[in-house]
């Protein structure tokens, strides 16, 4: 029987993570604004200071079936400082491909049936944001924070389920971003 | 005559940014959230791989003058992870005493006239933006991002005026925090 198996990302995973970096983004609708390499995530992710670290989500066939293991989601994090809670972890990226989403089961054959389910906090998304969790209370952080878009409801609701509150909801948080020419032109350059 | 000068924070620096911490979350009305000492700032921002860094404003005294250099403000950042850009900074805090400000002038004596202006960008808050702009283009970063709340019409006013976009209006990004009791359950503990 197949099985999917949560681990650290190696190096030799960058091209995969891309892939699914590039369809996240598609997903958002904001794919114009990926303009990352293959060569920048292996030296800004696996050097001696690490500026960003990852889960992957992969399958592994049963003993006997032809293809080999595959990379079918992802969770990328990296560690933030909160002046009122010191030390925490941001969730940059949450992406399962949508044919193995817990929340989408149709698609599915039926052999993935072991480890998909349709009850929130089963599927792989979840089994990643566990992970993150756990790395989380581990290293002594209090919380973790991430983004959505606020059309991805079927993402909102599953962070809710699990836990999360919507802070631009509850407290009123908006994100800003200085970007390009509006950088140089504040650095003076 | 005094000035103001925005360097680099030092160990000694944690206690007056641990009041400004204070003052920001209490002019938020998140006050109740602030759980750091001035023990952990020092740790958590001084050691071999700090956490975060820090500029404060300082205000320099005439010669002559009686009183001490006075700390009045600071911008508290980090470096982040895109996984569109690559490395960028997060501005997570930015805070200036209000008789500082340089949008309500009324309380500066007149001695402080001289870099405290009406126009958008002249601000101990613009200065401190444009030293992490620096930061951001010295440091190969290609963006940096902050969270503001939506009834703090001045401070997103400034932004907005320094070039940066609202993305949670123009994209319809929400923040969300997982945090304490969801945690562990999220990890099992």
């Amino acid at each position: 029987m197949a099985f999917v198996q949560i681990r650290a990302a190696r190096e030799g995973d960058c091209g995969d993570i891309l892939r699914l970096i590039r369809e996240l983004a598609e997903f958002e609708k904001l794919s114009d604004q990926v303009k990352i390499s293959e060569e920048v995530l292996r030296a800004d992710g696996f050097g001696e200071n690490p500026f960003y670290h990852c889960f992957v989500a992969e399958i592994i066939p049963a003993p006997g079936e032809r293809q080999g293991p595959c990379i079918v989601g992802y969770g990328l994090y990296y560690f933030i400082y909160s002046t009122w809670k010191g030390r925490n972890i941001y969730l940059e990226d949450i992406y399962v491909m949508p044919e193995y989403r817990g929340t989408t089961g149709q698609e599915l054959r039926p052999r993935w049936t072991q480890w998909w389910s349709n009850s929130i906090g089963q599927g792989i998304g979840s089994k990643i944001i566990k992970k993150v969790a756990e790395v989380a209370l581990d290293q002594g952080c209090s919380q973790f924070r991430l983004e959505v878009l606020e059309w991805n409801k079927k993402a909102m609701d599953l962070y809710k389920a699990l836990g999360a509150q919507d802070v631009t909801q509850a407290e009123g948080w908006h994100a800003f971003r200085f970007e390009g020419e509006a950088m140089r032109k504040l650095a003076g350059r």
